[in-house]
């Protein structure tokens, strides 16, 4: 989290200095003022946002990060609106000059203007209140503009009896994070599906090289580096299908009704109006909760998405993990493949390189592992009919989103694309692992095969070596069971099929 | 977690006495002698298991818990043995008497008999190896005694060579895990179900008594106890869905996979012979994982279920919260309702009924949120071909799907079945909140309507009496339009349709 | 956490622009290129960093946040190299010009110049070796051009021969963490005692005035404002005596054991003196760890550190759910004070104020909480004779201090410093509280006062009315006995020295 | 957690067959009858415990788990009423015959007696209450026998009049949960040192012999065996230290101050009485906490003991990772030493043995840092003069202290004590690093250094065979100055001393 020095208070914060209309209402040339039920403010001149906002401004110094900084939640939050503005023209709440205008500055909004106009921290208090506010005045600002009138002439187009008709925070807060949330999915797959190649073709580029499974980090029995690495594409796979399963849950929107549930304010007929409006603009199986009571505190969402994250991170942790170990050495290691060297590793080891990219991969899991119990919080503290915390649910859950996917393409670009795989060492380790003996069960039966595996551990010979020693097997033969890449690609399985019958 | 007090480690614990063959090999009546590749063991006469559960008894004492408190995973291990069995047969790998005393030996296992023979702790290394030794030793030793022979007389029946045909413990214990927590989930569901229809009455019994809702703890607007109580059974409905969601992911198996995926000692054929048979046996939707090399180390299937037992969590918490609000008082809290007096809250206050049971679930649902954390743990702790951490996670997920089993069964036979509402309590606080002065925006305008809130406010009345003076809007349409039960069903927002046009 | 747009990755993030020094290393003019053991690369020009801080920038843009942010991190690095220059000089490791140079450059960045110089990612992997490589550039370079010479004529002072004499990352830079994490717990103190002071300074205002004490939501007995919130004074109170006891454990630092804690390349007598040095400059105990190797891999002090702020987190969380209780209503619920209002709470509620700085306060504490347990992965995840995940930990303990340094004073001057309470009410609850029946125990026995309070619940009186009636009390003596401030006051335990004798 | 089956509920249970009065009352020859403020109710005639235990039985069985299977509580809330009993006498509010029958009662409790009377669910709402009932009960009945008088006269010695005197749950609950805990510590402590000291042990044994230091899993420099596990020791010690400051912040009690920190129904003498009978009896440094109310809800002192336990679990979980990573091999792995072989490995690999023991410590850590979590729950979600869920906390706390000594008993005795070094490898390992020619770097200079490594990097040849050839130094002078031992010890930092200048 970026802590901006200037923004850290000192003993001089005090609630005259943020609270004092007095002090503030002085307009100047570079101020209008505004008012709410609190009293009146003075706001810049040159922005488009409003007094709920430059309240906000001042009461949430905490991060020193701004929901500008969430484009996807101000992209969002502006599709939404768009879409309450069609319903509230379609059922004839609003006028069709008001919605045409506030759709316009929507578009805008959606299309990465006004980038700048969303100054309250991302910790606000009040349920997203403030972000809904910020939204309202930045829309209505910029619309009265487009209608050739000047800002804060609300009169004509005011921020909440217009923008935020028919809705409330409670309503169309979570619906835009959950939009934010769909939206930052996309990256994250992509990330994540580029990943996935990047093992995979990996993998394909090994398929026929031997190396030595371990479990428990004991010697076990062979397979092929493309295996190892195919699976981590796999696991990278189940992960984009965990996205997809997200979507159904987070397009289940509880728009029009408003502040507990009860739909008070609101229109019976727009929540079928704005429901369907939002879904044909973004695309998405936009669906109405059933109970819209139950969907005010559910944070079921939140959870899954969580969940999803965490579950990305595990198995980016395991690939990060098991390339260190992979990695280790060169001499007194595993030594299995190189990591391409990204920097010098240490100031007094020459020629010492660590896996320093795989290690930001790790710092990046322990941060989501971290947001999971942050989000955990946020999602049970709900009261009655309401669960103010989602604010840090939805900063949480973008960064962590945004994190891995940067963290993805970093180990993809600056990692596994340049892995060189020391095939040498992996069939030498597959031919050395006494476990290997485990393939001449079926011929000699598990007790000499036991007796093999010990005298080859004795002896630190192969199984083969004391295998052409102590069975009558010919060497061919011996070959075939004990051919390591026959064993990795499973056709080791089929031996029994050469035998008349199991072993009595 | 139960720690009896014997089995605490002194100083005098040491390895001669846990470790030495020498000390305990003395063979009298009451022991038989067995062997494996570290020396031989005396193992009790009268039990079932063998050389493999009698080293593991005396290597994991840490937590007193054995497999055999967990009978979900003892039954479930005992339908993959026999399910192998069968496979085993089908494919001529072991013969048909054989397999049928095993299949015999592992029916009455999953009838509830032997259930004392499962002695190992929990906590055990080695990936599950040994609950799958001591599964073969007890299977072995039963089907021995069911085909007239010793226990012991592994010449006929082997622990290994036969119940473990084509199997390893890092194919089985998954597998015999993921149908444990299948089995699990249908006690969980039962009481979810029943604890839902609790909530779901008591809404019936109150659908038309008015209370009031609240947002961040600050008065709103009305709604109906019903409603409330509906929320409830509707969350723990979609936690239903959610398992019901676990299933296919946790059906998903490797059986035939062997030590790492690439199915070494097993007959390529077993893998869909196994899956079938244990499809039949189950009638789960069995399947074979697609990357046997992947689903060796994915522990998604655990993370999801952990997802989904904290998301029942979180709801879980979210009544006992607000019941434990909605209780508060008698005088000087919300007093929306009794929960049911179930002891004395205080030796020294009289009269004073604590909530207790609300709190025993909220703490519950403590032990969840910890648990999650454990399982992420395990979770992200894999290393190469195996993660050898499963026996932590299903401990823990077992335990608290048990626990979260037990508390909603206590919630609702000890709390939620005995509740009273107040609803002169509910009626009194909806009439009076202010905000219900909203109900006016759309027939006086905002600015009116806020007027009369603060005047209702400052005078201690309520908005229906104020309005009366502030307004000229008849008696009868005030009452209409600030009936709290019109305004919690929802009518109330169709009272623009009374209007002739959106308020300019 | 900030993720500028801009530092996304897109699909063209090859690891050919990164890595390639072919495209890079064409020096222009505003460019000088440097090399390294891994090839060559182009500097910009203007910059005081090198060749290892510009890899580092394309290695790990994962978060979008550099070093730079966190100034005490900076600060201390230079602190550290100033004290080990001085330690240089005196061993006679390097000349008294050099040294003066570095010195003189190292207290310009404790200054607070070369701020933005620090551009490399707070997630970098390596374990911070980026980090120091990135100071010992930025110092060598500045301390050249004060010797009158060109940045990159290393020739004459070196980033790692000169700068880094007798150092390593492995033991600088957990020194240079944990000065950093003692120069933020000053800010974090200072922020404490305002707010302890704040809530002491409401307390004495209100140190006669009764209010209702609560446990389990229910009402207990009497007790006052003062109290009530003078405890919230004391539990931060504790908390400043736990940063207080962080300090020894942070300033155990492990300077001139190098690498892995066997000071290979270290002149022995360095330990000692750059730990003088350095305790000299701070002014803090720094001492020299016993043990160098286990020091190496100890991450004590940041659980502890993360342990202390967890703790506050806890106590802040506290006061706010209490004050958001407390507040609750204004007719439906405990009604006792209300916090200021500092912005409108509804768009459709009107008048609806909501106390949003102490729902800012818990978001905070919810990060505190997901930061202990990402600290807890860095912490546990360490292999061998080194942890290389320092950098996560000390970005999140800083971001936790920054976090709740804020939120300290946001909570004290948007909050604390405005309650207004509402002593009518609380002394109304006190009053109407059945449990103040407890006080008549000894006077009429608990059953007749079990009575008493049934009948005062059943009529909806006071227990002093129904005492009045159901005992043969004088009225004084029961006004005495009941007094609520006396009970408050803990007067009330005395009234035995009334009594002749214990109740038989 | 144990979970005996026959405590799962099924759809039979329903708050009749459990609140019903009627069914049970019932008197037979094997119940006795008692009463409280909710009605009648039979208890078993041959339990010391009473109606308030009999009814939370029925309450809470979500665990299984119940006070007995902590009898450090047991004992511990038996001491804190033997001491408040004494102070009752003192200041007489107990005549001496009752308080002697009630301490010889507590005494015999404290010495093991009537273990199995304390049979409420650990996870009991109410916090603590019920725990106090059953301790109230049990002594009252034990006292009346050792009066000559029956069970339930209570006349005589009354439960919560007299063995309650002038104390509440909320002031003797958290100090017997305090007092348990500091039970508990010493036999964690006791394991504590035990295994430090078998770490020691094995590292003065192996205190010349060289390996390999790593960090990032790279070679790095010589280090002994003996500092490898000398400073497993070290971290344990640290331990040691933290487990002794913890004592005097879990002996700040609350003695006295009643139901919420006022003191209400306790004579003003007794705080200071019971505090100091309590210190006596214990031997403990007990103190009464300076601000009564604030202690009450202050649960500092649980997380300190849970950070404690955490970071004793973070060292854990290091020696059992980096001996899992030692023992790696035998051929494809680190193989620096062999962990004992406790059982067979493997069904079908022979010969394999795998590290169980690390393995299950693992899981033991594991189960701590999700304690951790849970801790946090319970400890943040306290409200207004009361944090009820002291239960979960002190149940979560000693069963994590149980769990860790036994864990580090197996740790020492099933592994660390048979521990087999590799003298040999390591050796080996610690000349072929090419990181070992660091120590060239002040005779050659850094460029050469590197020169030198990467050539016996590229040549398979260790950095002594090529400073042989690319390096002028004598044969003798060369063995000297990359003698592993000599840079294992620390000598190697001495070098420069035969320098006469620092390297130009």
């Amino acid at each position: 989290m970026a802590f901006p020095r200037p923004t850290r208070h000192d003993g001089t914060m005090t609630n005259e200095t943020n609270a004092t209309d007095e002090a503030t209402k002085t307009t100047t040339a570079a101020t209008r003022v505004e008012h709410d039920c609190i009293g009146e403010l003075a706001v810049p001149a040159d922005v488009y946002w409003g007094i709920h906002t430059q309240r906000a401004i001042g009461n949430f110094p905490v991060s020193g990060i701004t929901d500008s900084q969430h484009p996807e939640l101000v992209r969002a939050y502006a599709t939404v609106k768009r879409a309450c503005a069609s319903a509230n023209e379609e059922l004839g709440l609003i006028d069709a000059d008001k919605a045409r205008f506030i759709r316009k500055a929507c578009v805008e909004i959606e299309g990465g203007k006004l980038a700048d106009q969303f100054p309250v921290d991302v910790m606000q208090g009040g349920a997203g209140t403030s972000s809904n506010m910020n939204m309202n005045e930045v829309i209505a600002n910029r619309a009265l503009e487009l209608a050739g009138r000047k800002r804060g002439d609300y009169a004509y187009i005011h921020p909440n009896d217009d923008v935020n008709e028919s809705q409330s925070t409670n309503d169309t807060y979570p619906a835009a994070c959950k939009l934010a949330l769909i939206d930052a999915i996309h990256p994250l797959a992509e990330s994540t599906k580029r990943l996935a190649k990047a093992f995979h073709d990996l993998a394909d580029k090994h398929i026929n090289d031997v190396t030595l499974g371990r479990t428990q980090l004991q010697d076990a029995v062979p397979m092929t580096y493309g295996q190892e690495f195919h699976a981590f594409a796999t696991l990278l796979k189940s992960d984009l299908a965990g996205f997809e399963r997200l979507v159904p849950q987070l397009a289940q929107l509880n728009l029009g009704a408003t502040a507990i549930g009860t739909g008070i304010c609101a229109d019976l007929r727009f929540r079928r109006a704005a429901t369907e409006h939002l879904a044909r603009i973004t695309g998405l199986p936009i669906t109405a909760a059933p109970d819209p009571v139950a969907a005010m505190t559910d944070m079921g969402a939140y959870v899954s998405t969580s969940a999803a994250l965490k579950n990305l991170a595990v198995h980016l942790k395991k690939a990060a993990d098991d390339l260190r170990l992979l990695n280790s050495g060169p001499r007194a290691g595993f030594n299995d493949l190189d990591v391409p060297a990204r920097q010098a590793g240490s100031s007094i080891m020459p020629a010492k390189v660590n896996p320093v990219i795989p290690e930001c991969v790790n710092q990046c899991c322990f941060m989501v592992f971290g947001m999971d119990v942050t989000v955990n919080w946020a999602v049970a503290e709900g009261q009655l009919q309401l669960n103010a915390f989602d604010p840090v649910m939805v900063h949480e859950l973008l960064t962590g989103m945004s994190l891995l996917t940067n963290a993805m393409d970093v180990f993809r670009a600056n990692c596994i694309e340049g892995i060189v795989v020391h095939t040498e060492v992996g069939r030498a380790h597959a031919e050395s692992t006494p476990s290997i003996a485990a393939a001449l069960n079926h011929y000699i039966g598990y007790e000499r095969g036991s007796a093999i595996a010990a005298e080859a551990v004795r002896s630190g010979r192969t199984v083969r070596e004391v295998a052409g020693e102590m069975t009558d097997l010919p060497a061919e033969r011996l070959d075939e069971i004990l051919d390591p890449i026959r064993l990795a690609r499973g056709l080791g399985q089929t031996c029994r099929e050469h035998l008349p019958e199991p072993r009595p």
